[in-house]
């Protein structure tokens, strides 16, 4: 069986930085996980002594803490300030975008449409930074029963697909006066949904390497499933089952954002040693 | 056989206003055609002495000109405004709309793009407000081509259709990182032109009345032939041929935007007294 990996999978720009962040600073707390990925946020522990607190409401005791990549919601920066805590900030730079896009919409007298899952810790911080009306809606269906101003600003979730992102645009135009789009879909998502559709279109069976809460790695399992429905997603090499396998002659392997490559190595390894 | 007009049809807002216009102000000169409609420009010559210019190089001798629905180019504006002549303005308040966008949009540093026919009249005084960069397309598939700055602003032609103008904004939303959507296509283009939709599927036959250059009157045409073979476009009832009803059961009439009612009126009694 051969194994292809993607031609552009895991790590993102947000995330490389993210990790080199808290690396550097050592003894540190993140406010919820650093990155969606168990393994490597253990690896953080292990080797850096960086903390976990599973939310805001934990952080009495922390001297530093570590903004994650999604970003917080603007009342817990402001509160990580009134507790006098050393702020380090690794919000990914693609998040923070959207961020400030809200912030200055609101203050132009926009209604705001946030195109994401309003549980997605991303989506919670960026529309903190909205001071007007603000909703967020994951599917176009929802936008009939809102009442929108005439004047609407739209961004997304940065890691959603664009052609969902469109259908939204597309109802938001015919039925608004002025739409302000802001198209804050990441290129890496992009990057990495494409070649994981190439690689599953020639693989009969496809690994998807990634954390079972994370919504990239989550759209990267359905493109897969989509050209290959022998695709499986996993966290660690220790989820391979070898029957998966057997009788297949191309593997592909994709990953998302936030899975680091001793990850990806290891899987490979053992589905290398499989014997089918 | 039966004869059933649309349930939207003729003369929108606009022309009623310029009509009103022309008729209370007399003794007149429009610059290019008032409306896309020669009988309704004729009835306007004979009965108020309303004149019509080819265009603005006709202008010396002219006392007071008459700014058509369509509007006119900033420049001519100027012009007619150095010659010292009475400007009454009876440019659609739907197209002065995206001209103050053009204007206002150049100003803020976006690059602009108008979606429509780059030789309509309407087109040239939109653009002609444009400061900046600005283009016309009227494809989506001449977008490609452009090089167009990270901010855009995308305004349409009034009498475009809407699923065209979704596909522009939909090219652009995914290649530009802002994307500052105006509908400006008339409510009044949708109304008729959903009309002619549901009322070409109940007949055998569609005479749709209205100019030969008038664009939302093409789109009319163009709609009705999706649905009934047999439509035909007239601007008067001197074109009506009998054999177009012969062994019809449901012949359909809709009419342009710039088509008064009393043409219509001739053509129902003309179509009535056909032996079919």
């Amino acid at each position: 069986m051969n194994i292809k990996l993607a031609k552009n999978y895991g790590f993102c720009f947000g995330v490389k930085r993210a990790i080199k962040i808290a690396e550097s600073t050592q003894n540190a707390s993140t406010i919820g996980p650093l990155i969606h990925n168990n393994e490597e946020i253990m690896r953080l522990k292990k080797n850096f002594n960086v903390e976990t607190l599973e939310d805001i409401s934990h952080v009495s005791g922390t001297k530093k803490a570590i903004i994650r990549t999604h970003g917080i919601p603007k009342q817990d920066l402001q509160f990580l300030k009134e507790k006098k805590v050393d702020i380090i900030d690794a919000t990914c730079p693609y998040v923070t975008k959207p961020q400030k896009i809200c912030e200055k919409m609101s203050k132009e007298g926009y209604d705001i449409v946030i195109f994401g899952d309003e549980m997605h810790p991303e989506v919670k911080g960026v529309k903190s930074y909205a001071s007007g009306k603000v909703h967020v809606v994951l599917h176009v269906s929802e936008l009939a029963a809102l009442k929108l101003s005439a004047r609407v600003a739209v961004v997304s979730q940065t890691t959603r697909k664009v052609e969902e992102f469109k259908e939204i645009v597309s109802y938001l135009i015919s039925h608004y006066k002025e739409v302000r789009v802001f198209n804050t879909i990441c290129n890496a998502t992009f990057e990495n949904q494409d070649a994981a559709r190439e690689l599953s279109k020639e693989s009969d069976v496809m690994v998807v390497v990634g954390g079972k809460n994370s919504s990239n790695t989550k759209q990267l399992l359905h493109i897969s499933k989509e050209f290959c429905s022998d695709s499986y997603l996993i966290e660690s090499e220790r989820e391979l089952e070898a029957s998966w396998f057997e009788g297949k002659e191309q593997c592909g392997i994709t990953a998302g954002a936030s899975t680091p490559d001793w990850i990806i190595k290891k899987i490979i390894e053992k589905i290398s040693n499989f014997k089918v």
